[in-house]
């Protein structure tokens, strides 16, 4: 499959949108900068909506779910069943991510990638089966390099989806047990840490468990040590088909020009890598949420990201970035119906 | 007028409902504990709500507005006519509270306790001036008995308005010119701290500002030390009107079994003031955020509480509590609509 894309370089924010958004915040009736984050949010989205008007009424929400063959290391405190199970509550309407989507009045679609388990045909559920799930990466590379392709392309398709159905807004989610696990392999590999510091307990892990856990990390990053430097090449070796999913995705919305809410730990893995690919990608990502994964703030911190929430959320699926969604409205609601001092008769500041 | 309502007893929280709601959280399809603090607020609307199904789907927001001798003293970056043009700009629509409002599909109503600058008749504001702004209480006490026995009452005829009208959730809101003074003053006197430590720029004061501040409140706190003992006097003394208003509105939801959400540093020292008044009043009381206000965080962990939203935001008016009540709709969402592990055919952990 074609990677050519990968290089097609990122959309430009509107800088004079963003001055003028500035301008206007300015003159709100309100003291200045006192609605904090969401003042910031408003200007943000101006620049990348090249308006000093912003709206947020069109989110779309691609799941992304795939297994991983490292779940034999015993890594998870869940069973591999449960990936192809929650695509079928995904579906059924009866997930977190569900309820968040028909709350926040976006959009959902879920791309299954490739679980071990069986998935019965579902109108809402798209088929895009890689393989039944990636390689165990504890004794080999992840994925091939046809394979990581595809994942990549998932992505990029979801994402131009999305844009083509006039979405203001690309959320990305993941399901995939064991997949905190590959997140962190890849998290390791892109800064240089160790698993023992982002390595953490997933879906619920006890201290013994997380510590096997960073301890097949180890191991998986001694053995595709001479193949760990390039984003692409990480992806490929300990990565999975959701991972590298979301990040063509994000990568895919950047040059198109389709701001992004980023979930939790696994997608900022993504988001990691997918600026290691092209640093533009970083302009066009905003950021909902400090999950209660401990490596989670090492990445933000990375990307320089100072998320919207610290809810001690972990759940994945787009969970947190559909829980933010209501304050991108709210910034966008302030910003453009407020009344300006001139308009209100009110007094600015002494 | 009377105030001997102040000592009815506060309502009692359903722990069967508490213990029924946490039960259904371990039976949704998501690790346990995954949704974090929405999973605790869920549970928490549960007991106050005495149901294991809590709803949000009305909420109440009372502004109550009043100007403070104390901004003689030049405490504030903003000069005093804009207490009263801000209550014409809530009662035009045109302020933060006025758009969240409308965009969380909550009740709002403006309580006047009294401006300095005079505020024409509006449908939507409710004129109950005590008198044109509290005393100068760096000079004498602010307010007298008979006056904050009317300012505590008016809160309480609001919180019972919320409650007639089958409000799910009081917020209060304040406005008025220098009352981060009066709320720090209040704090300093409840939690034995110098203004040095909770005095902060309010609307925006520079660190001269904030310096002066600090002083002013330390000689009102030196003149008026004999009668900073218990909560009521400290209200009078250096208190506001529309700070006994929210005192005496969370009083009356306590008592009544309505939930509170508190906003920020003023109504949250309004929520440490009731508290004092009686301790049962605690049980009904949400936080919604930790303002920039430097003295917030202080007063937060003197009520033990552990607010939902971090988000700089520094405005008032209710504004930060309007902000956090999508997470509250969300939270009952998700706990009354998600499938659990058996109605999905979801495998339970390892």
């Amino acid at each position: 499959m074609d990677t050519n894309w990968l290089a097609q370089p990122c959309a430009v924010l509107n800088e004079s949108s963003r001055t003028a958004a500035l301008a206007r915040q300015g003159q709100l009736t309100k003291p200045p900068g006192s609605l904090g984050k969401l003042e910031a949010i408003a200007v943000q989205l101006s620049a990348m909506q090249g308006t000093d008007r912003p709206q947020m009424e069109r989110a779309h929400i691609s799941i992304f779910a795939a297994d991983h063959g490292v779940a034999a290391e015993g890594v998870s405190a869940f069973p591999q069943a449960v990936t192809a199970e929650m695509v079928k509550n995904f579906a059924r309407g009866g997930a977190a991510i569900s309820v968040l989507a028909k709350q926040v009045n976006a959009t959902l679609e879920v791309i299954n990638l490739g679980t071990v388990f069986p998935v019965e045909s579902f109108a809402n559920v798209r088929d895009e089966q890689i393989a039944a799930g990636t390689a165990n990466f504890a004794q080999g590379p992840a994925m091939t390099e046809a394979q990581l392709a595809v994942a990549l392309h998932a992505g990029r398709a979801a994402a131009l989806r999305a844009k083509q159905a006039g979405a203001q807004l690309f959320i990305g989610g993941e399901m995939g047990i064991a997949n905190t696990t590959s997140a962190s392999a890849i998290a390791c590999a892109l800064l240089q840490e160790s698993p023992q510091l982002l390595a953490g307990p997933g879906t619920g892990l006890d201290s013994k468990g997380v510590a096997h856990k960073a301890a097949v990390i180890q191991r998986a990053l001694e053995l595709h040590r001479a193949n760990l430097v390039q984003p692409l090449d990480v992806l490929r070796h300990v990565g999975g088909f959701e991972i590298a999913a979301l990040a063509g995705a994000y990568l895919t919305a950047a040059q198109n020009g389709l701001p992004v809410l980023a979930d939790g730990f696994i997608s900022s893995v993504a988001a990691l890598s997918a600026v290691r690919i092209q640093p533009g990608v970083r302009d066009w990502l905003l950021f909902a949420h400090v999950s209660a994964e401990p490596g989670h703030q090492r990445v933000l911190d990375a990307l320089g990201a100072q998320p919207l929430l610290q809810l001690g959320m972990r759940l994945g699926e787009g969970s947190g970035a559909a829980t933010a969604v209501p304050l991108l409205k709210l910034a966008c609601a302030l910003h453009n119906n407020m009344a300006t001092f001139a308009e209100a008769g009110v007094s600015d500041k002494l």
